[in-house]
């Protein structure tokens, strides 16, 4: 059977090579009888040897300086969204966000449970059609971090450079561009992302925090949310999810044998080039996002007719590609070209485009 | 090769049927070209089909009634340990626990963070051996819940009645023995239970609860951890753990092909009967829980002489009968028992346990 191509923001398709892997290995992981890696101990030498290969291969990955912890947690962006002011927010309570999507809206809600909020820039004006520009940028002297969602995956905007925000702790969602280039950890205080895009599957988040900002928890931060509770006990202060964990340590490897990030960079930057320059070109698709700004990883665009959506998303089905539609808060199509979706992949929905386009456009 | 015996805590052993059915479907869950279930939308209707089963089967399982709501969570028990003060403490802020050994205490420290916490009944005197006699507890009448933990699984006690605590609502960490036998889900305001036992791999909690209490949350409890938000977006408040809860509907679905909880009820208490009458029967091992609060899913136990643990061990590996070493905090031994442990596991271990007996005892 021809393998069909999945554009799905997340959870997103996964490198065949891994999922063959893990399906040789899911009855019995070592041919030594100790069973799935779902059954073992995660205090277990064997399991304990899977996660330190996976945080090994991923500090490899991405140059992780050694003064960063990395954690392997549960509860996507969104539980990050609390656990960042619940740690970070401080005595002086006070915490500065960028306001560039949906995402970033999501965090700034949260926050607002725990610290005064903010708002460094705003491009809710021009609908988040852009970065907001550097001379537009009010931080707050007092601030105890800066938070910024370097990718947004439903509107398609993208930072293509870090935020330059003095000495204060920047904070990351980098849950949907981690490991889709090189990126200099150093400039951040603490990156987290949801594993379900780039990483693994649905039911990991990893974040990378400098140590130097563990250890300032508000008392009623859960246990569960403290990092260094979790860093202290190597994210295993109780059970992991293990097999999540097991597989990322699968992406990583099959991310190292690719050519790490240099080479998924330049093929990340092909992928959505080609891809809109044929909406570009186009007169019947088009995509709302300044050109300087837009993502590599979700390619959002409209038809020219919004009438045909449903049509083109059946026909687009039975050519096998599948899930194009876009988020449900703003409709139309979204291609996301995260690392395990294949150049081939683009180029068929290229060709798919084009031949729809001949014949409704 | 024959199959090795696994006598894990959690992460525990899973029904082979269910890890072969998940091996089959791993790159093509139904051979139309959609790929993995780990990379299908979770919005999407495949995978909500797959979800709504799951929840259908687990309420014939269970026999939950229409008035509860049933929860597909991330974070374990521990993570409960804060949701539930954070959403049940309510304005009175008044809470009452049952003390019964290593995770009552920690599920008590963390509510500590929220509320003020009255101590029901402890056995802590008794070394966690018993459970306390309704004689000694000491209910506070401006309580908010009362908390108990059905099954220690460190210590191996377990309640064998529904604690009748009035008309409170009643909230238990079901995590060790939820799905061992029939429980009357209307007795309870809200079961919770890591999957890593009874229900699945680690990464997935389930929440059962009574709609009555939802809406309850106080307003520093995250978005994530408040129970109503999740009942109101059917568990995908965000993406949820979606691999982990299309095994727990699998295994789910294997509970019903054997019987469903009154034929595991039958063989859980066969097997640990067995194993207990074993422990007695020598006069090398032994068990310090009171004979009418013993655990039927975890079975610790001790040699006469300690230094003999390790070749036990190291023994009892070679035989392939994996992962019988007591929890760190305890040590000794420890064998669990849950559903997807067959009886053979037992007899196997009996004879093994025998046997180095004869040789070391």
């Amino acid at each position: 059977m021809t393998r069909s191509y999945n554009f799905c923001a997340g959870p997103a398709a996964l490198p065949q090579e891994v999922l063959k892997k893990a399906q040789e290995e899911l009855l019995d992981w070592n041919a030594k009888g100790l069973g799935s890696v779902m059954e073992m101990s995660h205090r277990g030498d064997e399991f304990v040897a899977i996660a330190e290969q996976a945080e090994a291969d991923l500090r490899e990955l991405m140059t992780i300086p050694a003064h960063y912890k990395v954690l392997f947690l549960q509860g996507g962006a969104s539980m990050q969204f609390a656990a960042v002011p619940l740690n970070l927010s401080g005595k002086q309570n006070e915490v500065d966000y960028f306001h560039t999507g949906e995402w970033s809206k999501k965090a700034i809600a949260e926050a607002k449970r725990y610290a005064k909020v903010n708002i460094v820039a705003s491009s809710e004006a021009e609908n988040f059609s852009l970065v907001p520009a550097v001379s537009d940028w009010r931080l707050n002297p007092d601030a105890a971090y800066v938070h910024y969602t370097p990718n947004e995956t439903i509107g398609g905007l993208e930072f293509h450079d870090i935020p330059d925000v003095g000495n204060k702790p920047l904070i990351a969602d980098m849950s949907s561009n981690i490991l889709s280039k090189p990126m200099d950890v150093s400039r951040f205080g603490l990156i987290y992302a949801g594993a379900q895009k780039n990483i693994g599957p649905a039911g990991l988040t990893v974040v990378i925090v400098d140590e130097s900002l563990l250890g300032r928890a508000l008392p009623i931060c859960p246990a569960m949310l403290d990092y260094k509770i979790a860093a202290d006990n190597a994210s295993m202060y109780n059970t992991p999810p293990t097999f999540a964990w097991y597989l990322a340590g699968l992406v990583f490897q099959w991310l190292k044998a690719q050519g790490g990030l240099e080479a998924m960079a330049i093929k990340n930057q092909q992928k959505s080039d080609k891809l809109y320059a044929a909406i570009d070109y186009s007169g019947f698709y088009s995509n709302p996002i300044a050109l300087k700004d837009r993502s590599r990883m979700n390619v959002p665009f409209v038809l020219s007719d919004a009438g045909l959506d449903k049509v083109f998303l059946q026909e687009a089905e039975q050519a096998t590609l599948f899930n194009l539609k876009g988020h449900r808060s703003v409709g139309g199509m979204r291609a996301s070209l995260y690392n395990a979706v294949p150049e081939a992949a683009v180029d068929a929905l290229i060709d798919f485009m084009q031949d729809f386009e001949k014949r409704y456009g």
